[in-house]
């Protein structure tokens, strides 16, 4: 089935589109015929595409455009900040405004001493030049050795050489390379739903012991000595929204702490209002990290920003000169952009202003109230997540959860049927994610789950007749 | 010496930056005490600080902001692009127009079938990428094997974990680790001023045939099945801009052709004008590759953008389905950020309609005739480069090519004497790099060199003031 506009100028544009652009993670099994869907206009919480239909944005984009989208009050400040000065060299000793004023907020906002911001433009290099700064920490400190990063099954860190090798999803690897297989380590995810061999009825605090001690094990293992840190998202993200047993990942941290390791939180997704705070690690899991990177909410995705906050302690090494007419050799042309710095200064203000952490909290009753109301449909395996964070996982078989077969292609079904009724969702595998706007009203989360339990519905439905599951 | 402005509100962001903004390339040994220079606003070709001084800006940002600073034009593109949308999720089967549009416009701008492009957020990530797509191409091809990276010493590729291995320079790797060094090879620069043992006589065509048989040497030696590209700058910029000899790039690319091998451009600083041309591989080098990286001035800087634009050869092999299920498993949120491919196509436009590659072109000569003038000053060993791209090198003794010790610090002495006289330039070791805005007038080319003498003169008698030779 085509993709294609039915108007002309919308045809230019996806034919333009299908010969030229490289679009991330798209299937060439169908691509070259489809083309991809047009999207033209965004206001508000509100996508419109290349035909002027309208469709309800559950995915925030890419859980990033976290204020709404088409804010002419961003577009003010973004105009304003391009006017005054779009760019100078940030390198060395030479600064613009923006990028200093930005860095103060940010360890304002952080928690613990996390006081020292790296920038990038998104948060695979943030992740990439973490890595970079903990093993130069590391030499600094006349531990060469201490090199290993430990990071998770199913985990998604990004898409640079290092970061896609930091991501533990199994379906990111076909044909792809693998580096760096001597420093990095991948142990399970905390998945309540799926567990590990030898974990499936334990409770949850007994399945927390499980996940800590295997952990400790794999450090024992590889050698203190040997292993520099941990990274994880708060609630992993594209692995499938899974939120942890209820005191991992302080545990996690307290383990790092006794094995001098630094721990490393990926909060691109979690930052910045999606689970009801400026950040996920301390406030909601009690966690101070010794690094956190951020992406996507910081300027909820109108300019691309990253940033690798790092706190004191880990700044108080790599800020010593290394030797003679040394400098921390490392930085990007864009790094502390003066543009993208002012709009995430404009975003953090419209999310001070409007309180959308609290409009989050607020509504997260609601929200898991409908969602879990939709238990009462039979492939419905498992509502979870945690504030605007949330997958829906489908089984055929809810006792033994059972997937569907990749050939009943149940969440694309879903998006598609979801499409049609004027909403936008993420499908994923057996699973479809939603991280909406922080600006959802009640109104919106009420015709969130309507429509996603007639597309549900209608997808099941489909599968039934096309004889699918026989 | 401190760089904080006289007045207090510079001086609080000042203070901020000290406090929390980790710089690229930070000189530790100074900053601390001394802080960034706190740039504020810039307009046409200068910039001005946050204490109100004017500066010439020689380096276009960093390489980049070819089109000038703090265009109206710009601002109105971009401020109508975010209101309109800001964003849509690039992923899979969906796209944006700003996105197609550009990509359409850089297939027909860049030589050959160079007609699909791989959108990140700067160089660093584009250059990561083309390896990443490189890799990816030889398994697709079933040559596992074919994975070796040819790249030259004192080359700059970036600062991702992989893009800062493939760079040759080495000042960048103090305390800092290698990695993929089963892959990544270096071999000698096209550096006409300082050649390697056995080539200091030869003439230029002789040099040519010397690092032409290196490159193919290497190649036997590390056997052809194994060697997936060779990547170089048509002119090496930070690595002190050097033009290589006369047909280099074009015999560079035919051994690549000859031994099944890739040949990755990195355009980053070369594109879109700098060299007089949209791109300068075929234009300027008569050598089209199969990749080439941009970013910098694709959108003069105003929005992170980078760009690997890939062959219909490459292509036609990476958009092949590698399995079942399995898709193009690589790529970034803010691939083909809509408002980022906005600011790069009235960036384009702009270049179009004020000619400015034939500003380049027509202002080439007087900007070498007047830098080759500095050739009377007994200090300036070497200068080098193409079009608005040069280096000046110092010595202190010019038919030995003897480099001043690090102690008269020579090139930073002159970056202060030109801040002095209201201009900013580039200090890079011993010597000092230029690359200014496209949009240089005859008059700005007149004051540039003017005030660089009277710098030059002013270090140069400084040091021998201090008795920093003796």
């Amino acid at each position: 089935m085509s993709n294609a506009p039915k108007n002309q100028e919308g045809q230019a544009i996806w034919s333009q589109d299908k010969e030229h652009f490289i679009h991330p993670y798209t299937d060439y099994a169908t691509f070259k015929e489809e083309g991809s869907h047009v999207i033209s206009e965004g206001s508000g919480n509100y996508l419109t595409d290349a035909d002027g239909n309208r469709y309800l944005d559950t995915i925030a984009g890419l859980w990033c455009t976290n204020i709404g989208h088409g804010r002419t009050e961003m577009a003010d400040a973004i105009a304003e900040q391009v006017m005054k000065m779009e760019y100078c060299n940030p390198f060395g000793h030479s600064t613009n405004e923006p990028g200093s004023v930005l860095a103060a907020k940010l360890a304002e906002l952080a928690p613990g001493d996390l006081n020292h911001v790296f920038y990038t433009c998104g948060g695979s290099t943030a992740n990439d030049a973490a890595i970079r700064l903990v093993h130069f920490y590391n030499n600094q400190r006349g531990k060469p050795n201490k090199k290993k990063i430990i990071s998770r099954m199913d985990a998604y860190h990004g898409s640079t050489y290092i970061a896609a090798n930091l991501t533990g999803i199994h379906g990111t690897k076909y044909s792809f390379d693998r580096i760096a297989d001597e420093w990095v380590e991948h142990i399970s995810p905390a998945n309540m739903y799926r567990r590990p061999v030898g974990a499936e009825d334990l409770s949850e605090d007994a399945f927390c012991d499980f996940l800590v001690a295997e952990f400790e094990n794999r450090i024992l293992q590889l050698g203190p000595d040997n292993v520099a840190a941990f990274i994880a998202e708060p609630v992993m993200g594209a692995g499938g929204v899974l939120v942890a047993p209820k005191g991992y990942h302080r545990r996690m941290r307290d383990i790092c702490t006794q094995y001098d390791m630094l721990y490393i939180a990926d909060e691109v997704v979690t930052a910045f209002g999606r689970l009801g705070h400026w950040f996920a690690s301390e406030a909601v899991y009690d966690c101070v990290p010794d690094i956190i990177v951020s992406a996507k909410g910081i300027s909820s995705g109108y300019i691309p920003l990253g940033a690798a906050i790092i706190s004191s302690k880990v700044y108080d090494v790599i800020s010593q000169p290394q030797c003679e007419g040394g400098l921390l050799s490392m930085g990007f042309t864009y790094s502390g952009h003066p543009v993208a710095c002012a709009a995430a200064l404009k975003n953090i203000e419209i999310i001070e202003r409007e309180k959308l952490n609290e409009n989050v909290q607020a509504l997260t009753p609601y929200f898991y109230e409908l969602a879990n109301g939709l238990m009462d449909i039979s492939v419905v395996g498992d509502v979870r997540g945690s504030h605007f964070m949330m997958a829906i996982e489908f089984v055929t078989d809810r006792r033994d959860k059972v997937s569907f077969p990749a050939e009943a292609d149940i969440s694309n079904r879903i998006y598609q049927h979801c499409l049609a009724r004027g909403m936008i969702i993420r499908p994923l595998g057996n699973q479809i994610v939603l991280s909406p706007p922080l600006t959802l009203t009640q109104d919106d989360v009420e015709r969130l789950f309507t429509v996603l339990r007639e597309s549900i519905l209608a997808a099941w439905n489909d599968i039934n007749e096309a004889g699918l599951l026989e």
